[in-house]
C-alpha cells in the first residue's frame, strides 16, 4: 500500500510520557499543528506541556476519557516495566479501534508478544523506532514503523509532522519513481509487522556502535603516534581538531558522527571532561542476539559492545589470570605501569 | 604558521602519472587556473590531457627541463616500486628548491626516508593522502598534507584549487577563530612533517574499513532476518533499499558511506552484481602495524580487514581443522551443507 | 557439605535417551557395579543395552514402576523439546524424593525453572554438564553438577563410576587439603544450585570453541607461509604434522584438543576429508549471552563462534554490500578471484 | 635427511648469554654430558655456571680461542639489539664451517638476514625456537629449529640432551612410522631453513595468546555470575578453583595452561597478587604481522594481543570520544562509576 498522497488533517492524541524525549516530540507534534493530551506521573511536566499548549491529563483513566475513538495513545517510556506496564493499563482503558503507539526502545519481541495481545482486544498495536536524539526537536526524527500497513496511513499526518522531510539531502540515484513508497525520502518508513520498527532501530543502534568504535580506535591510533615509545623520527604531534573537521569535508568517512566529534575536539583537544566509561543500552546487546540467532557473524558490532563494557572497569579477572598463567611458565612478575 | 590570507596566484607543475587520479587532479589544477606539464609513460594518457591543455612531456627528463625552479613535481604513482624509482630518478634531476610531491598512497615510513634524502640534497618532499576518490574531480579533494610548514605555504595555492572549499557543510561550533589554521575548513590540512600526511590518511582509510564493516554487518543482520530457520512470527521481510534511505535522513548513523550504500541497493536490492570478495589495499594492514607499534588495541579495525581476506576464500585451513577437531572429540561428521 | 569417603554402594538407576552418550554413560555404569533400567523411544536401543545387562523398559511409564523409591531418572536427551517434554512427563510419573538429572546440554536458565517445578513437587532436580565425547567410556566423564547439596552426597556413587578418578595426572600444588572438596581431583563437582551445572559446562564450551579457534588460526598461519604472493626467501613449506607432534612435547600450548590436532595431521596434512562447514551447539551462543548479560568482554569467545557461522556460508550480503560501497566511492570493480 | 639413530657423542659448545634460559641451557648441556664454555659480559654469571662445571670466558674472543672447530657459539640473549651486536662480533671471529646458533626469540625475518650474511662467510647459521619456559630445566625443551639439514644432523646430540624425549606422553596414532623424522616425538622439529624456527615459534606464542584469553574471559564469565546486576535466581557463586581442577580430568579443555591456571588458582582464589597488567612480547605482534602478510584472518590471535595492550591503560582516548559523541548526539553525560 505505497503512500503518495499527503494529507495535512489534523489530529489529536496522547503523549504518555514527557521525559526529554516525549515532550520533543509533543512539541514537534504541536508545531505540526496537531493536538497534544499530555500526561506523565511527575505532574510538573504536565504543567509545562500545557504551558505549550497541550491538554493536560491527571491520569491514564484521563487521558482515554479525553480523547474521542479511534483514540492514539502514544507511550513514550523507558522500555521495560516502565512501558510494560503502562501498556497493559492502556490495553484495558481502550476500545476496539484504538491505537497504542510504543515509541521507546522496546525489545522487539516485547511489541511482537504485545501485538497480538492488542489483536485480540481489536486493538492496534505500532511500534515506532526514533533516531535523533536531542537533535530531533528541530532536524526532525528518523523514524521506523512497524505495524498494520492501514494503521500506518491513519497515522501518516503524524509521522509527516515529525519526520524531518526531504530538506536539503539530495536525492539518491535511481529513486523518486512514482511506484515506490515516498516515506523514505520524507525521513520515516514502514517497515513492516510490529515490532519490525523496534528491530530496524535497534540494528540502527547496533552499527552505531561499530561506527563509533572505528572512529574511536582511529583518533586512538592518531593520538598514540606522539608515543615516547616510538622511534623519534617515527613520532608525529597531530592536531586532533584539524584532521576531524578536514575529514568533513570530501573525505570518504564524513558523516553526522563525526560531525559531532570536530565539535568535541574543537571545544576541548584533550576532551578531559569526560570519563570515558561509556555505557550501553539494550540494543547493541539485542543486536548481537539477533545475529546470533540468525548465525550472522558480527565481529564489529559485538568488538563495539565489548570495547563499552571494558571501559567501565579498571582491571578484569581475566587479566589477572592472563597475568597469573604467565607468571607459572615464565616466572614473570606483572607490576603496575 | 597559520594559513590565512587567499592567493590565487597561477601556478605550474609537473603532475607525472595520469591515471584515474593524477588526470583528475591535473584536470582540476587547469580548472583552478594553473598550468601542467602532463607525463605518463603510457604516451596516450599525456595526449589526452595535451588536449585538453596541458603541456605535454615524454620524459621525466624533459618534464624537469620544461620547468623553470623551483620545480613542482607531483607523482601520482601506484605506492611501491613505480612511485620510488619515479621519485628517486626525480631526486637526481632536481635542483636544490625543487619540490617532489608524493601524491600517492605510499607508506608513511617511505616519505620519512625520502624526506631525509632529499633534503640532504636540498629538495622538498611533500606528501599528500587524498580522499575522494573518483568524486574528488568534481566535490573536490580531502587532503592531509605532510612537509615543512613554508614549502606547504608556497604550495597553497595549489591544494586551494584542489580541495572542496568551504561550500555548503556548516560550520563546527567554536571554529572559525582568526588564530586558527583556515585551511581545515578548506578541506586540507598541513598534518606536520614529511610522512604525516600518509599517517593521518592511512589511519583514514582504517576508519574507513571499519566504517564500512559496520553497515556490513547490520544490512547481514537485517537481511538475516527473513530466514526460514527463525520462528515464524519473528521473520521480518525488509526493504533494505528504504531503510538505507530513511537512515540518510536524521538519524545518527547519516554518512556518506551510508549515501553509497543507499545508492547501490536502490539500483539493486540484491547487489547481484558483486561478487563480495573484497579486496585491500596496504592502508588497512598498515594501520593495524601501526596500532600494534603503538600498543593501541584496535578490534575493530583488525576485525574490518580479516572479514575482507575471509571474503576472498572459500574455506580456511582453520576451518577444516576445527571439523577435524570436532570429529576427534566427538565423532562429528560436517557434511557441505 | 565437603565429600570425602567413598562408598561403594551399588545403585540402580533409570537411563532415558541411549544415543552414544546415553548408552555409553550406562555402560561406565553397569562396568562400576551399578544397575541400570534402560529406556529409548526407540526400541532397537533398549535390545541392544539389555543385552549388554541392563532391565529394558517400553515405556517412560514402565521405568518409573520398575525403579523403587527413592528413584533416579537420568535423562539423556538432545536439548530443547525432547529433553523438556521427557522431563514434564517424568515430574507426572515420580514421587516425593524421587531424583530428575537432566545429563544433556540443556540451558541453563531451563534448569533454574524445571527445578523449582520439581521442588513444589517435592521432586530433586539435578544438571549435569558432561564433557569428554566419544572418549568418556574410556577415559570416565568429566562433570559439573548442579543441584542441592544432600541430594549430590547421595548420587556419589554414580558420578564417581562415571568420573575419570585421580588416575595419572599430577595433584595441583596446594591442593589436597582435606578440609576441601575431593570430587573435584576425581573429575566431578558439586557447582551449586540446579542450573549451576549446565552453566559451568556451557562455559567449557565457549572457552573450547576460543581454544579450537586458536589452534585454527595458528595453522592457518603456518600454512599460508608457503604462499606464492610472499617473497621467495621468506616462504617456508612448513610440515604442519610434526610441528603439531613436537608441540605435544613439552610446549607451553600441548593440550587435549592439541592431541587431537596431531592425531588428524598425523592421518592426513590435508585434511581433505573434512569439509571445512563447521557446526555450533547452543553452548557458544549461550556463553556470549551470558557474557552480554554480565557486562563482561568476550572478544575472543564470540569471534570463535563467528567464525563458524562465517565458514557456513560461500559470501555474506555484508561481503557484496563492501564491494558495492567500494565501486561506489572508488569504481573498483570486484570479480570473483 | 630423516634423523633416526641416536649418537651419544659428548659436544663442546660455547653458551653465550647466561640469563635464566641461557644458564639452564647450559645446565641441561652439562647434564646431558656435554661441555660448555660459559660466557656472558656480567662476570657473576659466569662464574656461577664455572661453579657447576662449566669453562669460564672473560670476551668473545676468549670463547672462540677456546673452542676448536667446527665452533658451536649457541647465542642466549634478548632478540634485537644484544642478539644482533654479538652475532656481528661472533661473524668477524667465527672460520668457516662454524656454527652460529641463535636460541633467543628473534624476528624470523632477522634470522633470514644473518643466515645470508653467514653463508657469505662460509657460516652456518641455526635459529631455535625453544617453549618450556622456567619449567625446561626438568621437563626438557620443545625446540622448533631453522637451518640447513646437515648442520642440523652434526647438532643433533645437543638438541637430544634438551629436549624432553619421548616420555611418558602417548604416541599419537598413525604416527612411529620408520620412514618418518623422528625427532618430532622427541621433542624437536627440524622446520625447515633458517627463521623459519623461530616463525613457528613465534606463531606457537600467537596461539598461546590465543589459548590463554579463551581461558581469562571464561573465568571472567564464570565470576561474573555472582554480580548483584543479574536476578536473584539467576546468580552463582562459583568456586573458580575447583572448576579449574575438575576441567584438568578428562574435560574436552584440558591443557598445561590450564594446568597452571589451577595451580595460580588454589593458592588464591582471588588472584590478588597479580596486577592485570599484562605484558606482551613482540611474538603476538609479529604473528599479526604474518597473518596479514598472508592475507590470513587472525580474529582471535589479534583479539588476544590487544586484550594485554587494553589492560595496561585505565582510559583510552577513544573511550573519551564515545563518550563525547554520546553527549553530542543524546546530551548523555558518562559519570566515572
Amino acid at each position: 500500500m505505497p503512500y503518495r498522497k499527503l494529507r495535512h488533517e489534523q489530529m489529536r492524541i496522547a503523549m504518555i510520557g514527557l521525559g526529554r524525549m516525549g515532550a520533543n516530540i509533543a512539541r514537534r507534534l504541536m508545531r505540526g499543528g496537531h493536538e497534544i493530551v499530555a500526561y506523565d506521573r511527575n505532574p510538573p511536566l504536565v504543567a509545562m506541556l500545557a504551558g505549550e499548549g497541550a491538554t493536560p491529563a491527571a491520569s491514564l483513566e484521563e487521558v482515554a476519557a479525553t480523547l474521542e475513538g479511534p483514540r492514539i495513545f502514544w507511550v513514550m517510556l523507558p522500555a521495560g516495566p516502565p512501558t510494560e506496564s503502562t501498556i497493559e493499563t492502556l490495553m484495558g482503558l481502550a476500545s476496539p479501534g484504538d491505537i497504542i503507539i510504543d515509541g521507546g526502545n522496546s525489545f522487539y519481541k516485547d511489541d511482537i508478544r504485545r501485538a497480538k495481545l492488542c489483536a485480540m482486544k481489536g486493538l492496534h498495536y505500532v511500534d515506532v523506532g526514533t533516531s535523533g536524539g536531542v537533535w530531533g526537536l528541530d532536524r526532525g526524527y528518523c523514524m521506523m514503523i512497524g505495524g498494520d500497513a492501514a494503521t500506518l496511513v491513519s497515522l501518516d499526518p503524524l509521522f509527516e509532522a515529525l519526520a524531518p522531510g526531504f530538506g536539503t539531502i539530495a536525492r539518491t540515484p535511481d529513486r523518486g519513481d512514482p511506484n515506490e513508497d515516498a516515506r523514505a525520502e520524507k525521513g520515516y518508513i514502514h517497515t513492516g509487522p510490529a515490532g519490525s520498527g523496534h528491530f530496524v532501530k535497534m540494528v540502527h543502534n547496533g552499527i552505531e556502535y561499530g561506527l563509533m568504535q572505528a572512529y574511536a580506535e582511529g583518533f586512538d591510533i592518531l593520538k598514540g603516534k606522539s608515543s615516547a615509545k616510538l622511534p623519534e623520527d617515527e613520532r608525529f604531534d597531530l592536531n586532533l581538531t584539524d584532521i576531524a573537521e578536514v575529514w568533513r569535508r570530501g573525505s570518504v568517512i564524513s558523516s553526522w558522527l563525526l560531525d559531532l566529534t570536530a565539535t568535541a575536539l574543537a571545544k576541548d583537544q584533550m576532551l578531559e571532561q569526560f570519563s570515558g566509561q561509556v555505557a550501553d543500552s539494550g540494543e547493541g546487546h539485542w543486536t548481537i542476539e539477533a545475529a546470533m540467532e540468525e548465525a550472522v557473524p558480527a565481529y564489529v558490532l559485538s568488538a563495539a559492545l565489548f570495547a563499552r563494557y571494558r571501559s567501565r572497569v579498571d582491571t578484569t579477572f581475566g587479566d589477572k589470570l592472563l597475568s597469573a598463567m604467565r607468571f607459572g611458565f615464565g616466572g614473570h612478575v606483572e607490576m603496575p605501569q
